[in-house]
């Protein structure tokens, strides 16, 4: 039976493939993937393989501990400790104290548990078309693929500079105003806010990021009504924004839980929560925490690695370097291509908005679809996201090259000459 | 900085120990585990190592498969399709399709976002002293740990034949009876059932086996009421309970959903929900689903070598030849000592209640604690767990040998005569 139809079969219809011809893939090295018949792709897409697919060292530390110990985290093991360690001297602030879980969901999810331990409240404010997971509670939190909406969340509007949510209003205001009517909306349904949980970069609606001021100015407001602040850094934490190793750390405020996950173990199942020792300790007077696999011996020893590759490869350096040039040059690409209607992001975590007429904005979204397939052909993976779809999504491992970026622009200059 | 000290600054305080003195464990082996001193351990307490610690096979695949490729499952790989139809082969009836996902947890969350979204219903019933993972939803699913009840949830009793709920009721007819009452309380309140969840052997209370023909009505029972049947397999799937793969198969009703977990890959974070087709294809009709790391190539490849290990190494015939030697041995020691007031258990899924008085029950809740920390001493690592806290808890990677139950057994008659 042939591979599609066997997949079908024994996965069942809710789980979806990329690309109109989907992708068999086979191999991969560093930003290198290959497919089943030996051709190469550049790899633009996949964040999950952070510093290079298959990086020796991440591959050694993985199979030698596992050929050494793998239990769990109701023993003694340096290899946890030591993690958090490695993770909480990244961290600004008070941000001290890790939780281990094995995915991004897991994360979101328990960081909602604490938010609203510590607090009593229940409420939760989210952004509209946010992604923060799976799990029952997290989905409804993820805005954009659930229609759930429980009396105790209340969305507010990220803060796209390009499809202004308000008029007559400075930016500023007028999305931290945002934020404010949903506290509002919650203490009408008698609820208070728990939490925000909020990215800091905003990705499901096609990478926005928050204007100067935003994050302080949200997050007081957030305090002031006696909720927690949760930054989802899921996709934007470990370098990947350049200049810094969280996203939020692009201003000047800080949270009081932050959310890790795909990154973390370059491929491997990890994610984490970061809080303080004061909100971790009012955590635990109520409740306990264990999670059978997460924290375990393995998987810590390749957390620890992707961060060691981090720092020893400049990995942050690169980002920073490389994200700009490849900025620039998607911007330049932009002053030949009407269809590009606005470049977004910062470092590695790059989205071009094509739109069929640059005064009216209408999203383009089966030509992004398009431009996937014809990138694919040329040799380059990338994908689409966004709020309306027609988002090109460029996120690949953080050891991207100027060449690598070179041979990315080259073909967005093919295919977008094709169209 | 000591190392409890340095963890409890990393990890926080809601990370609790094993033991009185910690085990700071350092190899694993097989059935055998080595402290940072060189001490020697046999393990009779780690499932999740199913196949033994370190096992080379799995160990290869996991390190094999890591140095070659690891995404996700919007591409096409072979191992995530090879992976379930391995598992289908393994299920009776139509349980055919797989999910994947990364631990009980996320398991236990997705099998009841599947059967609320199928059923269109939101109630679910959980037994008493449950525990299913520590989502927020699954939290409050585990009623061992959550105390939070909402209008959704009903609560039946676990049908304990040492502990009777019931008095001048046959056993099958008091707890099936119960489950009776519990869809009868969800409807009282406008509610009615998505699922039951419910183990094979009801793990949190203290291992206890279903009495025979009670699985058939119970779940006949919720269908009635327009429920499905949610079976947790993550702590007696993978031929733990000795002859059959599977908890419930030692009856003869099948699930229409079974969630599988902690022993699938031998310590990697693998975990996953099988159904059947005509299920999986009303939950894709109005939900697609995916998990960033859920069925990657390295996670299906370690998943595919821990059952062609099983199979290859006769596992399941040693469990259950191994678990009746060692139940029988148990059963001795009854004999033996007053205080052994229950034995239970299925193949290598064992446990020992310890009682005040035969007579009147009553836990021995500190005395089952000591006999955890007396065994470590003796070399041997056993756990404790239960309703009352009282009972012993034995489970050992699934390799353990007729020579490893009598070092057990000796070490238990060692224990008991200093209490």
């Amino acid at each position: 039976m042939e591979l599609t139809e066997r997949r079908k079969r024994a996965l069942g219809p809710a789980y979806e493939l990329f690309y109109e011809t989907p992708a068999h893939l086979v191999r991969g090295q560093g930003v290198w993937l290959w497919d089943a018949d030996g051709r190469k792709y550049l790899d633009c897409y996949n964040n999950v393989a952070s510093v290079g697919h298959c990086h020796p060292d991440v591959v050694a530390a993985l199979a030698g501990q596992a050929a050494t110990l793998n239990t769990h985290t109701r023993y003694l093991h340096e290899n946890v400790i030591e993690l958090s360690e490695k993770i909480a001297s990244k961290m600004p602030g008070d941000l001290s104290v890790c939780m281990f879980v094995c995915t991004g969901t897991e994360a979101n999810d328990l960081a909602t548990r604490i938010a609203r331990t510590v607090t009593g409240h229940k409420g939760m404010l989210a952004s509209e078309f946010s992604y923060h997971g799976n799990s029952t509670l997290v989905y409804t939190l993820s805005t954009a693929d659930s229609d759930e909406r429980p009396d105790w969340l209340a969305l507010f509007e990220a803060p796209c500079s390009y499809h202004l949510a308000f008029e007559g209003k400075n930016l500023l205001d007028g999305y931290v105003g945002s934020v404010r009517n949903a506290i509002g909306d919650l203490q009408n349904r008698g609820q208070q806010p728990a939490a925000i949980i909020i990215d800091s970069i905003f990705d499901c609606p096609g990478t926005i990021e928050a204007p100067p001021g935003y994050f302080p100015q949200v997050f007081k407001t957030v305090r002031d009504a006696g909720g927690l602040v949760i930054v989802d850094e899921v996709q934007a934490g470990y370098c990947r924004t350049g200049n810094h190793w969280w996203g939020f750390q692009h201003d000047s405020a800080v949270p009081d839980i932050v959310t890790l996950g795909k990154p973390m173990g370059g491929g491997h199942p990890l994610a984490g929560v970061v809080t303080t020792p004061d909100i971790a300790a009012r955590f635990a007077a109520s409740s306990d925490y264990f999670n059978t696999f997460g924290g375990n011996p393995v998987s810590a020893a390749v957390g620890k690695a992707v961060i060691d590759v981090i720092d020893a490869e400049g990995v942050l350096e690169n980002v920073t370097r490389v994200g700009a040039h490849t900025r620039a040059g998607l911007q330049q690409l932009k002053n030949q291509y009407d269809i590009i209607g606005d470049v977004r992001g910062r470092g590695l975590f790059l989205s071009v908005e094509l739109v069929k007429d640059r005064d009216s904005k209408v999203p383009a979204a089966s030509t992004a679809r398009k431009m996937a397939d014809l990138m694919k052909d040329e040799g380059v993976l990338i994908s689409t996201h966004g709020r309306y779809e027609n988002t090109l999504k460029i996120r690949p491992p953080m050891v991207f090259s100027k060449e690598n970026a070179d041979q990315l622009l080259a073909a967005l200059d093919v295919c977008l000459g094709r169209l």
